[in-house]
């Protein structure tokens, strides 16, 4: 019994290009063990232009050719003209792989493209955390009125598995609260000022290896991570909260003599996200730096490592984490969210 | 759409009775947000008689009988004569939950006693580790024959969801090897033995509160580590191997010099289980004690916590940490398993 994922790609970046190369590795096991078969039937990119072929695209000459030429349109065969919203309308297909650049304060584009897919009947699966903080529960609504899915399974923690923990495994159990280190870019930016580097200097260097933006403030101010606190907290504890009502705390606070105070107590700065409710039943949520000693786990979260744990009302304490992602390890997220969709239709 | 759970309640210790009380206490939650209620037809225990009856037992009523009495004849509504075999032959239902005490070097007879549920069509859910190591092939294709699930999520890490974590949010990854904590009682002996006794005093201070046993050579020789190592490669890997191949080497040996010598370097000793292919395509699976640093996840696995991390194919290291776990831990694995053996009859 085979399933077939007809996969219409909106976005061709890091992430969507590790998916396309995680596809092309997996075909024959996916094929032989899980009864996948799948075709791409379409690439919309920002700068790159479009193709769509309904027979399917020959996947790596799509990853040859925009690597060699720049661009896709060679290998479209519908004379595409549009942006992407137009390419979701058009594209043939039952899955849509949304992994467009996002505005962190809107969940702009990515929003209207799942909104769109949805509207015409496709699962929508993203790596945006965006559309799951501002549309989330509108969207599992669309969807589960089409009879179709939305996931977002790497929006927090890359491919680790976190929301497809509670939709299966964790079935039964009640999520109390949680705290962990969920962005990766202010854990290797306090590492490098460990290592002597003031904060500017430590930006720089994380801009020359891509992991800080040219504006890195996102990350440095915590609003990257408090868009995951608000996600984890909206989808899995039912609570909908914005990543405004988390009034983050960043990094940029902390100066090197704090650093070297903490190293001198065998401590580390950490950016430390947590939410729940407390004794009293009061709900909070809170993204703010704080000091961590060898004996508790998140001491051992290193570089672009993440770590989450969960509290619940049958297990104290679960932890997730995961040790050096890659855009391969966040294509993961993507193709388990399609063979979650497809299991289940 | 409402599934019935009635379920045959084989062993009634410190797990049977966590899952009776987790049952009460999860009751309209199990009804109202998963479709799931649940008859207990029967309990057989080893030494305190057992009660079966067809209409449901009153499970309170049942906990608090034993606690005063002793005994649990007193509710038996069949004139139950016999031993646990006996009861799984006779007492209806159509899942068996198997918590009965165990050999760790034939995992008998719960293995019979699964056997014998599957071979009467019920599902089978155990606790115990030594049915997996022993009969994972058996029993799951005897399970499959009769379009039945064997399932054993407790059997590893208490209920942190390991073999549900496979066969759900894992799909489509491939484990290349693992490591970690997995043996908590060594794990608190060590600890203890850091805060200066020695490894007799650290074992009559487990048996005093229960986490060690009478002869804790199971524990201390490593035994109960392999048998984890054996179930995990045997289920995950694919590739059956027995806990004599893993040839553990337990913390006997391990000084109170040995210990303090670490301590001054900032490190501990922690029995470190680990299996996979190496480099070269070699297989290994072992079992030792090993000295870990503050950079490793393990150095913050302290008392009865244990932890996993996985090396897949798709994730280069996603780690598990249970904290502080209690028969109320191990009792919800149990009730995963029959959500997930329920949801997919």
């Amino acid at each position: 019994m085979t399933k077939e994922a007809r996969l219409v790609l909106a976005g061709f970046g890091n992430v969507g290009k590790a998916f396309a190369r995680l596809l092309l590795q997996k075909e024959n096991e996916l094929r032989e063990e899980h009864g996948l078969s799948f075709t791409v039937t379409g690439i919309c990119t920002g700068s790159h232009g479009a193709a769509i072929d309904p027979q399917g695209l020959d996947l790596a000459q799509a990853l040859d050719t925009v690597e060699r030429t720049g661009s896709l349109t060679s290998l479209d065969r519908a004379s595409f003209l549009g942006n992407t919203l137009d390419f979701i309308e058009i594209c043939p297909g039952n899955v849509l792989i949304e992994t467009t650049p996002v505005n962190p304060r809107s969940g702009q584009p990515a929003l209207s493209h799942i909104e769109a897919g949805l509207a015409r009947g496709m699962h929508a699966i993203t790596a945006n955390k965006g559309p799951v903080v501002y549309g989330y529960q509108h969207l599992t609504r669309l969807a589960e009125s089409r009879g179709k899915k939305f996931l977002f399974e790497s929006a927090v923690m890359d491919g680790a598995p976190i929301f497809s923990l509670f939709r299966g495994p964790l079935l039964g159990a009640k999520l109390l609260g949680f705290s962990g280190i969920l962005n990766s870019c202010t854990n290797l930016l306090l590492e490098r000022m460990e290592g002597g580097e003031t904060l500017t200097q430590a930006i720089a260097y994380g801009a020359s290896i891509g992991i800080t933006e040219t504006d890195p403030s996102n990350d440095v101010d915590g609003w990257d991570a408090a868009i995951k606190v608000a996600a984890l907290v909206t989808v899995l504890m039912g609570y909908p909260l914005t990543p405004l009502e988390v009034q983050p705390v960043g990094i940029r606070g902390i100066t090197p003599q704090q650093i070297t105070q903490a190293t001198a107590q065998g401590k580390k700065w950490k950016l430390v996200c947590a939410a729940g409710w407390d004794e009293s039943g009061q709900f909070y949520a809170r993204v703010r730096p704080e000091t961590v000693g060898p004996d508790s786990p998140l001491f051992a979260v290193t570089g672009t490592s993440s770590f989450v744990q969960f509290k619940l009302d049958v297990l104290p304490g679960l932890g997730i984490l995961e040790s050096n992602p890659s855009p391969k390890t966040t294509a993961f997220g993507l193709l388990s969210d399609v063979l979650y969709a497809l299991k289940e239709k």
